[in-house]
């Protein structure tokens, strides 16, 4: 793709100068000590080599960009029963709200909410051990990935930043114990949150996620391989365009046009159907829980390469 | 667009099939009375006549459809500063909901809403009588549309609608006092809401409304002549496809996949980025107050025609 | 009563050194210009003459504590079929919020509360001209006082109070517009507004305000005439008691123990039964719109007194 | 006290006449056995012999009941800062409800809805053993009781029920965790619900609840014994009766007038300030979760009585 890796390097550089950059999460520990000043970015497109630039060897916590692969393995093992227990609705409150369980007995408004990945996470824990899914969801990444570049990581979970968050897990088993007195949860709260809290500290880089998110952007193709059913990655890149940034999802699809998954490890995951798949990541986020600089620059790169799914830029 | 007129009439024949029709909006007595076994459809490729089955030659109440013209004339009229007054995120509520309007102090979540329809009201009236503003708007629907055809009506504001919703519009009427208490209303009360009832309150055909909607299928263009910004349609695109279908938005986006904006006149107006404007008709609305056979309709239009903005098919 | 005088003086002492005095009523012009120094404070015992302290000459403006009055002749004219129309369960919310009256479809929590109030005035206009409807509240209240003492004002509607309110009432008319919507309000929004803003206008010095309340304390006799049934009268004190005080109530309950109904213009009416009425008033308003020296006098005074509807002080 | 006998056997006699008895607690399956026939109430004077009729000699679940006693024995543990970690308004909502949790930042409204009650438990837990803190309030209780009367039962915890309501006590656990989550809970989840779970799940006779509640009747004394300090009894009154039925407190307080804590198990406690103490249970719940006969029987005992503290009766 003529001209990418200058236009990353031009953000990349641009970034770099950017006074304003959020803070980093400061509910779990482990995030909070990560450097507000990393930044990095990788393009796969569906037809060429990735291109990347900056923090490219750092791999960072996805915390809720899984979601969007968890979400895809358990449509595959429970089907569209899964949209019994879950909607499909932008959900106007914050990523942890109890507010709209409430009112809606315990139908989590779509999977991206914390709510709903929790219901997510039960639908896949299908009475199995809690290591066994986790150890199926991270295979499942690293096949989507591919065989590892001379030199990177292996892809896993990062034991500190789960640990850190079990910690201070307490609304999310607050969460998950409302909807057991509901009747949505099946499995025991403290496995359903075991593999909740292990697939959030699913640790990347930028490359390595991009690489990942290819899937979403070939209609289920992973260079001309089928992977998943293109039906399947349509809709979820759907629940991604409208739910993706939690309360500032309609910002996001009015600002930049493509479907993407923000996560409060500073990443977002986006993709462009038919051409690319973009990861960004900057740790530091803004007012509603999504990276400042990767949304930055995600816009930038949208508006250079004319990638909108709503039409024409200019 | 070979293969186009053929998939409509079939649309339309399925479409008269259909036991589940929906229920007229019964708030509103004039529409309560429409017959619910009408359906129309038409289609405006980009490049290409306008194909259209169904009936075709009844003009319905354009109702919240209005609300993407009304907004593209309020942001030529006040630009970006529009957006301090109203929201572009989903809304999670009713249509007419008071409850966000309250937490969030007068601020509507969307354009779309009715509190945000009549924010961008009161942006356009800016100091205006309520005939003015409400002759520009026609004036920009009958532009739109181009030269009429022989025999068609003329598009214009059906004066009975208008006065049947005005005598039950006491819900709106709470929202605008609402509004004006905290501020976010400028005009008086009853000025603002005859913009608004009267705006709803325009009829046209599906052919009419398919070729108004051709600017966003376009990027701004009509038949390649520019007549709005193309960032400006790539953004009210956005807030159709996060918003343009009241608390089913998401929903929508994850069956049909293209921005579109409902009304509970029965009417859905569609727009494929680069391909064609859409417009079906159907006047028995879902549970979410959306035109239950349009939105089929459109559904299956847009299988057919892989018209998703999320990527293939199949 | 005994040391009654000596305590009331030495309680309007007490009050004029306080340096925190909270802040007039803003949202209502004509009220955010009175003096915050002002306080009086008048007590009339069922067996006794009236006591007095403080700024006794003043009138002030009752706002709502005229919605005891108004209920009481709402219950005469209408009888129980208006506990249909609004409930009798404290709010646990602001005095005017909207957010209640939408998840509970139109029927305000209480008649205390600015919706529940409206709807009481509803009632009250039954068909009637505002202006009658008011003339009826000005003549009960007069009547309930007794003969004007030499030299004291004649009890009316102050027009500038009443017309700054309705200037901003934008709110109320929010409500009322959205009770009408529900199917809750029977008269012109108009009308219903005139009547409730007008009652709120009403205005009078303590010493009227403690004669005006000894029914309430008295079981419905004044001075040993029959003016209310016993039962009606022990009912409005229980509801004086729970939503007498906003989303202070509990609280007023808790520290005071008696039943009490306060006032925007800072004003609170308190009734022992079997004992005293009390009218204490001082401008400056709390966090939550109640009088903050007013009710801390009643607290003082209640606690020497011994005089609270939950047990012994000590 | 004169045809106190007489007047209970009638009530007794007129409530086993009912046929509207409403549906014993569902979600506590020992609960849920229990008959809906049975009806017992009990009058405890000030200054004479304990009155008895119906079911006396069989013991209940206290439920909400025992959450006074708690009370009243965390105050005397750690002070007026326990009001720091919960308020003292009535909630407005179901007993159970997260929706103002969220909304007032993990700080319950009142000590008497779980999540308050919770709280309570973990004041009272302040580092101990749960088994330690539940022999403290069962000797308290027991001692307030007094020296068992011949054949009586001892008072203790209902293991079945605690048991029965710990395998369904996810919403419980869902509002302590929510409040740990936001600093107001110290203890661990699971041992501030053993504590809670447990106190709920004491089961008492009538007779021996009227007793209990004698030190609230007499201003914290007990047959001319100091128990609790006088204030602290009123305040406890007044919280009674101001949040003691959870959403239908203003109702009992209108229609009974006298400060009441109802429980699940369908029992309700009610303390007439200088007059006596009652119990009555019968186990069919109305709507709002409170017992429909004992609720009833109250009232005709108040009524007959004249016991009410907001005047008199007629």
């Amino acid at each position: 793709m003529a001209g990418l890796q200058p236009l990353l390097d031009e953000i990349a550089q641009e970034m770099a100068g950017c006074a304003e950059r959020g803070e980093p999460a400061s509910y779990i520990p482990e995030l909070a000590k990560v450097d507000p000043a990393r930044f990095a970015i990788a393009v796969a497109p569906v037809d060429g080599p990735v291109c990347m630039a900056g923090d490219v060897d750092t791999a960072f916590s996805l915390q809720s960009i899984t979601k969007v692969f968890t979400l895809a393995l358990a449509l595959e093992r429970v089907g569209a029963e899964l949209w019994a227990r879950v909607g499909r609705e932008p959900s106007g409150n914050r990523f942890n709200s109890v507010v709209q369980l409430e009112y809606e007995r315990g139908i989590p408004r779509n999977p991206f909410i914390n709510a709903g990945a929790i219901v997510v996470a039960d639908a896949l824990l299908d009475g199995r051990a809690p290591a066994a899914v986790l150890g199926e969801i991270v295979a499942f990444l690293r096949d989507l990935v591919g065989p590892p570049a001379p030199g990177a990581g292996t892809i896993g979970i990062d034991e500190r930043v789960a640990a850190s968050e079990a910690a201070t897990g307490h609304r999310n088993r607050a969460l998950a114990s409302f909807m057991r007195a509901e009747g949505n949860l099946r499995g025991r709260v403290e496995d359903v949150l075991a593999v909740y809290t292990g697939h959030c500290a699913i640790a990347m880089t930028v490359t390595q996620l991009a690489l990942a998110g290819r899937v979403l952007a070939e209609g289920g193709m992973v260079q001309g391989v089928p992977r998943l059913p293109a039906d399947r990655v349509r809709r979820i890149n759907a629940l991604m365009l409208t739910c993706g940034h939690y309360d500032a999802s309609g910002e996001f699809a009015f600002r930049v046009g493509i479907p993407g998954k923000s996560g409060v490890g500073g990443g977002i995951l986006a993709a462009v159907p038919g051409r690319a798949s973009i990861a960004a990541w900057s740790p530091g986020l803004g007012p509603k829980g999504n990276s400042l600089l990767a949304g930055r620059a995600l816009e930038r790169l949208a508006d250079a390469m004319g990638w909108s799914v709503f039409g024409a830029m200019r």
